[in-house]
């Protein structure tokens, strides 16, 4: 196969745009992508501060990667889990990333300062990924305000916001569906939250940090294994096999009809923001999920250290 | 296991429902779901006459034999479409089973009178599944309404819904996915459709077709295979497997709050429905499909004897 735009051999095939490029164009291909999806939502300017989620893994250390060579102002944001070798390998590829782009990287030690996510999931009677799920979007949204960013980005792309519209779909979820975007817009104690990498697949992604040499930890997160989420995803490129572009179809589509798609009566749940009485963070009841989630640390007699 | 209502040994296992039954409490339990079904949607009454459309399949045989086993007026229809041995012996179980029940079966057949359908596809250049769904359309209606049948009874189960349902909203075809119910209402040259199995899986329909000694074809339609129709279908038994009652909940609660969910501006296609001006039957084009599907043959140089 020749590249779509040069002579070169084709080095990465997209079968949802019948084609392939050469490594060059390959690359181009990817950060033009980016650069559509900051464009269309306003995600944010060269000069906001820019705090990246990253967890050492390939979609997060890839979208710092591109924020960085498109010279935006970032510094990476860790938050370890206590999810044992794997949290240590993520922390190291999280650092030496860091280290190569000379960027800052702020580490939070949830596991040190409060309770490993397994326990605190036991503790709570929740699933691993609810518990892991609130204290990530806490952090990110409370380290961003105290330390003055303008954005929070996270490196969700195509399969995961493909996959959470299918699941919330099978349950008509849909003041979820509603609510789902590629950008949700700073409010009270809510820093703006972005997903720059949602036009691009886990496979383009691999391609790109493969071409990029970027060094990510390669293991699935050993929590994540059969969960909903991932059986989505591979649900969702089965249907691709099939018939390609499916995926594509599937969440652009719905990002572009979403408000003529829905009936306001389909919305069950008005979400009422407000500020958490304990904590000062924002939330819709009136204390947060994270409080409840370490009040039952405090319950079990550890008490967790200052907060981070 | 038990039975959930008595002290027998459970011979079915329904996980969506977290029970099991004996054989008289699962035929009772399926006999259930089919007048719940039926009352619902008002579909008929014992005065009306039913035209159960037959494949020679476990789903048309199961609704023929619990239809006539609850005293409803029902005569089969088969449409002959030359799928080779298929066909052969799908209408000697269809026959089989009508001398069984000791009612009558009208055949059609298509094959002879018209082509066989892979021509057919092949000529018109559509695929094998959606021409044969137009011919068997056609037929289902013309013959009811020639016959002055009261109402059209197909063997659609919940499974055939929910696949369908998956399959419009992954391309969001909302005019379909709002189009999509257990009944149709006859409208002018428009016999009533009705699908009183839906509430059931293929499985259920199953274990009664084996309970009741149903002898239907096993083979699936050769013409099927790897069609979205079954992708999706699996894929729905992959996520039932994982969270039972996924199907059910999907596919019932679209049923509850059809007319909610979706807004009026989301549909882009309203069917401006007329007759057809060949043949008279509805249609939403001047020619229905069904002629303009004959109009190849008659191209092609074989031109169809008198209509049946």
């Amino acid at each position: 196969m020749k590249c779509r735009l040069c002579d070169s051999t084709a080095i990465a095939a997209l079968p949802r745009h019948n084609s392939g490029f050469c490594r060059t164009h390959f690359i181009e291909f990817f950060q033009k992508q980016v650069r559509k999806a900051i464009r269309k939502y306003a995600m944010f300017s060269r000069k906001d501060r820019l705090l990246v989620c990253v967890s050492g893994g390939k979609d997060s250390l890839t979208l710092w990667h591109v924020l960085n060579e498109s010279g935006y102002d970032t510094t990476g944001l860790y938050i370890d889990l206590g999810i044992g070798g794997y949290s240590r390998a993520s922390l190291e590829k999280a650092e030496s990333f860091a280290e190569g782009i000379k960027r800052e990287l702020i580490v939070v030690d949830f596991a040190r300062e409060y309770a490993d996510i397994k326990r605190l999931a036991a503790l709570s009677k929740r699933t691993d990924c609810s518990t892991c799920g609130v204290v990530k979007r806490y952090f990110f949204n409370r380290v961003a305000l105290e330390q003055g960013f303008d954005v929070v980005a996270t490196g969700h792309n195509l399969d995961d916001e493909a996959a959470r519209l299918l699941g919330n779909i099978l349950r008509w979820q849909i003041d979820l569906v509603r609510k789902q975007s590629p950008l949700l817009d700073s409010d009270e104690g809510l820093v703006k939250k972005v997903k720059p990498l949602f036009r691009l697949t886990e496979q383009e992604i691999a391609i790109y940090a493969f071409l990029n040499r970027i060094d990510y930890l390669r293991e699935e997160c050993p929590m994540s294994r059969g969960t909903t989420g991932l059986i989505y995803k591979d649900i969702l490129n089965r249907i691709e096999l099939e018939s390609p572009g499916t995926k594509h179809f599937f969440y652009f589509q719905f990002l572009e009809r979403r408000d003529d798609l829905f009936s306001d009566g389909a919305v069950e749940r008005k979400d009422r923001p407000s500020l958490c009485r304990r904590c000062g963070m924002p939330c819709s009841e009136q204390v947060c999920a994270f409080c409840r989630l370490t009040d039952y640390l405090k319950r079990s007699g550890q008490t967790p250290d200052e907060p981070a």
